[in-house]
């Protein structure tokens, strides 16, 4: 789920959250220690002239084939040949949410296999290594040239299907899986091949109250005493996997000014992208986004409030909730700051400028600016429909999104590959069924709320007299019809599900599932608004950013690195605080701190295993760090790495002024927050007594 | 309570609500039809040169004389001889809120008085009638001349109270009340002097499924059915007042093109204010309202979906959030739109380049704007806390409202008229007095919702680590706090009110109160911030804006219209549909068109009042009608006048394009809605026999 935005989170010292780009006024230069760098084009000579260090590409090569990639949206790494993966707490907490029963609160006990024969299947999680990386740029490109519209974004899909194919061919589907890759938006394609592992289990994981200390109030906030670090391990055959390649664990603590590095797997970036998208986002999607998330959000906040059975069904729900809202108001701070915006309107308007200069590169590129502003007027037309009926249709309801993937799925394979929608794929549809049959559970109470938020926003954002809307809700209230549905589907259960999948068209249009009815029913016009969106919005804007990309090789060079794109990247950077409006934020905290911090209340209360363990913890042992590694979310769990390639923590949030980094990287004041192995060791002895897990992290 | 927004709604046939500013390219001259203009200065010229009739000063005096504004926000007026009002089922809504008990829910069936002695109080509800205006301008300005910083404030409200009380001396503050009105941002001061009535009763009120038809939804859309009318009656001695002016009631219904007014208050708009200040309210003030609103929508949504209970007690707060948010993201909207924004800064520019152009006025004024930009500066890192800790403290909790003006009342009467914070003077006080001492009642989790909301995002958006945080929660989570104070005091009980505030500061002191206690450990910081507030950020804003009115006046003459603040203004226009991305509007509906658009399901079932007495109503009655009046919310429950000075509807809306009227009118676009006094008149006679009062109303 490479949308999925629970990744990380910040900081600050005195002042509001809010004045966060007050002083900001960036160089037109990129910053020391900025880029989401690609393991095929790292810049080597850079951190060598910065930092005295030169990963070679033995160095490289390990780092990559240790790192994890988590179907959650999350980074992680290997840290012994047996398989056993260092990931956040945020990160393997959906895992425990599917575990918890009302015997087990997983969620807020936490999970600690005392051997390894108590560690538990996560439902549905898979993990990944990126085994190889192959250009497929020339191909991807010829495919659309001269198309137009529609046509570019099918020809293109049907050039990535065939690609990806062609890269696994004659791999098993179980064990191999080919992504072509999109960079720079569209200036390199290339076919990523992963390893996978669909069996991923659960070793450890702290309590709520120590791996989400301080809550949502602390997220993204500096000093920070998290836990924020859990374990899993990925299985084969019923087994732990052997002699994986993995980083050497240590709980020797980087100081500051210390070379570190983060491997990982940033979300999506849009640093890239031009102003006119940027201010599309500023005026129409983020402010969409966030105030129907907001109602949600406090929906679910009155029904967790009711009392300990909705908080442990809702909890993690509202947590991402939360976590999504903080990141994406830090993003609107950023855009709306007419400083912030200037930066990278200037920015635009030089790469314009020289392109201008340039007779045969103008000749080559011509305006794609102006393509993307046409395309941003469309988009301003399409927008409210295809975010209400398409993109993000159903909300936070697991059961429309199952009935939604069914539909599509039965249909979509009766096509040839090339002509699907994305996603349903030979590829994708593995990845689909594996969702679908996984023991996921599901509650009914939030998925009113979610069904029923989604209806009533549609009908509010779209009208009343809208046909969409008309078609959706028939005579019903949004409200009987989402309880209608959600009590009626069978969804929920994995074997009904199953049925549907194996079944194909014939399954679905004889269903009398309601959910599957409903389906049906309201499919065409999402179907409609998408192709159009695709045409009117995607198919250009696409075609004018691979030119931008053109423009910017020709202009700065190859030196560059690509917006993220939930793909293996490495940054570097250094252990340093930040010093803002005259405050200087040290930049690691320690243990001790965590209990002059606690104040009992929740999220300040911490778990009783750690009062009682207090005096047998050294309050001295770093807990936290912030470093200037350039990250984002989606690199949650990614492994802090030192130079001889050992993993001395694992990133798990950015600061405050980190959260425009969505746009541009401001190493004054961004910064990376990790979880120190050392704190973690410390508290896998003192605390939790797991010394079989201490030892396998230590074994040599 | 002036600041309340639940006054008026909207429209649009075809595409989102949110596309609304696209064709939108305002001339930088007027409209026709623009204007919410004085009684002392109407332009009634420019009436007759466009209708043909020229508004007579005795025509004038006789409409002000019978209009009729209300304490909850919004207007009305007088339709009989006997204290008779009229104005919208929204205005009175409050009003049945506070009388529903479990027993009697009119706030879902509405009430209607048999006879005269059925009527009922409405509890803290007052009205009022303009009597006479008289300018101070002089005094006033010339109070703040050579101050700076807070001083100027200080200076000001001293005058303004100095002349409150001068033009009240001597008359029955039962009876009078005298206020300073601020018009032109400071180009005008005037006295306004009401006659007020403190015991106005409820007469009747429809049904919620008629008076607010189609509900949010269909809210600030139209074609629309909607009976939004209701009549209250003001008492004196317990009788009703006798002889009072009133407008002359019809069932006429005037035509398409007919010249029609509409007097009343129109609360508050920012069409003079600066694009600097614009963009503040685009970029701060509306996205942190917006979004913490929609989180207690959220919670208070998920919350009346309870039960009938619920929403019985909690559904009056729920609308009036849905109403202020679709009226605020109209004003998103029309701000975010570069277009509508440009028109606004060429507005400014040409301003500023006609007093550029008059060295004498440019020495006079100098540069204000640069004064406002500067205070904007200051304004962005105030805002935050001075939005959580004063001027939105408490959301919709009205107990910590109770609790806060009880202690600000006990430490302001001490100090001298002059000196005290605006709301304390001594007409004032008598204001808050009454509503102190009003029979309304509390809903606990209704208040625990709104605390708790308040606290959590003062915490989340001022952080953990504010010492004014620290100070506000100490050791406890913003949920037990809410709930300590809700559950522990005494405040919901009027004669507990009463008692502390009549005990002065004295009893506040000695109080145990859990929630006095609270604001006296919280005000002092509450008072720092906004005392900072108004030195850096108010004060040097007034003072510029008086200069800018001056070169307004200076450059454009005497014949503008002033914002709206809340006072009586008159404004002319026609009735008229409108034309939008080619779909036709007609400007009237009739009775029979809600029968075709009821569904049967929230919110769209009818009365049943309603579906039993359809073969008896006229189908072909104009019930709703769109006009080119230029208003804003506070019109609501306005007369619509027809040239005769009869009152023909009470207007009750606007329609979507009307969202932006905060900051232009758009004459093209902008309608006012109103519900006519012929289907009131119908509705009356065949579904609720009520002869009686439809006798009263056609009395000659």
């Amino acid at each position: 789920m490479q949308t999925r935005n629970k990744s990380f989170k910040n900081n600050l010292i005195g002042g509001t959250i809010f004045a966060i780009f007050g002083a900001l006024s960036l160089p037109l230069v990129a910053h020391a220690d900025e880029g989401m760098w690609t393991f095929d084009a790292f810049p080597s000579a850079k951190v060598q002239s910065a930092y005295g260090f030169t990963p070679t590409r033995q160095w490289l090569n390990h780092v990559q084939n240790s790192a994890v990639r988590l179907s959650v949206g999350c980074s992680a790494s290997f840290v012994s040949p047996n398989g056993l993966i260092l990931t956040n707490w945020h990160c393997s907490s959906d895992c425990t949410a599917n575990l918890t029963t009302a015997e087990h609160d997983y969620g807020r006990d936490g999970f600690f296999a005392r051997r390894q024969e108590d560690e538990k299947v996560c439902p549905g999680l898979s993990a990944e290594v990126l085994t190889s990386i192959t250009d497929v740029t020339a191909q991807i490109l010829a495919s659309t040239r001269g198309k137009t519209g529609g046509d570019i974004s099918t020809a293109r899909e049907a050039a990535i299907s065939a690609a990806e194919e062609r890269a696994c061919q004659g791999l098993d589907a179980q064990k191999y899986r080919c992504d072509v890759v999109n960079l720079y938006r569209g200036g390199q394609y290339k076919v990523y091949k992963y390893r996978t592992y669909n069996d991923v289990r659960l070793v450890f994981e702290p309590e709520y109250a120590v791996g989400f200390f301080g809550g949502d109030p602390d997220n993204f906030n500096f000093p920070r005493y998290n836990l924020d670090a859990s374990f899993l391990r990925a299985y084969e055959n019923g087994a732990p996997v052997r002699n994986v390649e993995y980083l050497q664990w240590t709980n020797e603590v980087p100081q500051n000014g210390d070379l570190v590095f983060v491997a990982g797997n940033p979300g999506s970036t849009q640093r890239l992208r031009t102003t006119d998208q940027l201010a599309f986002q500023r005026d129409w999607v983020l402010p969409t986004r966030q105030l129907v998330r907001s109602e949600v959000r406090g929906r679910l906040t009155e029904y967790v409030n009711g009392g300990e059975t909705q908080r442990r069904e809702a909890g993690e729900v509202l947590f991402s909730l939360e976590n999504s809202f903080k990141a994406q108001y830090g993003q609107m701070r950023a855009l709306m700051d007419p400083e912030f915006f200037g930066i990278k309107q200037r920015e635009e308007a030089d790469l314009k400028r020289r392109v201008r200069g340039n007779p045969a590169l103008l000749r080559q590129i011509g305006d794609p600016w102006a393509t993307i502003r046409t395309a941003t007027a469309k988009q301003r037309d399409l927008f409210l429909p295809y975010e209400f009926l398409e993109a993000r249709a159903g909300s936070i309801s697991g059961l429309y999104g199952y009935a939604k993937q069914l539909v599509r799925a039965a249909y979509e394979r009766e096509k040839p590959a090339g002509e699907r929608l994305p996603g349903y794929s030979q590829s994708g549809l593995a990845q689909l069924e594996r969702r679908m049959l996984a023991e996921t559970p599901t509650h009914n109470d939030q998925e009113i709320i979610g069904l029923e938020t989604w209806l009533s926003k549609t009908r509010e954002y779209l009208t009343v007299d809208d046909a969409n809307v008309q078609n959706m809700l028939g005579r019903e209230s949004p409200e009987a019809l989402a309880r209608r549905l959600v009590n009626g589907t069978t969804l929920a259960d994995p074997a009904a599900r199953a049925a549907l999948l194996r079944g194909g068209r014939a399954a679905i249009d004889a269903s009398t599932d309601p959910m599957i009815q409903f389906v049906l029913r309201t499919d065409a016009n999402a179907r409609a608004i998408r192709a159009r969106y695709v045409a009117e919005v995607d198919g250009p804007m696409s075609q004018a950013a691979e030119k931008i990309a053109q423009a910017r090789f020709a202009v700065y060079g190859a030196n560059l690195y690509p917006d993220a794109t939930f793909t293996l990247r490495l940054s570097y950077g250094k252990v340093q605080g930040w010093t803002y409006n005259g405050v200087a934020v040290p930049s690691t905290t320690k243990m001790g701190g965590a209990f002059d911090r606690a104040t009992g209340a929740f999220p300040f209360e911490l778990a009783p295993s750690w009062v009682s363990a207090r005096s047998r913890i050294d309050p001295n042992i770093a807990f936290d760090i912030s470093s200037t590694n350039d990250i984002i979310g989606g690199n949650s769990g990614s492994p802090l790495i030192d130079r001889q390639g050992r993993v001395v923590g694992a990133a798990f949030d950015g600061n405050i002024h980190s959260l425009g980094g969505d746009f541009a990287y401001d190493g004054r004041y961004n910064r990376t927050v990790s979880v120190t192995t050392a704190a973690v060791q410390e508290a896998l002895t003192k605390i939790y007594g797991l010394d079989w897990l201490v030892n396998e992290l230590n074994a040599r």
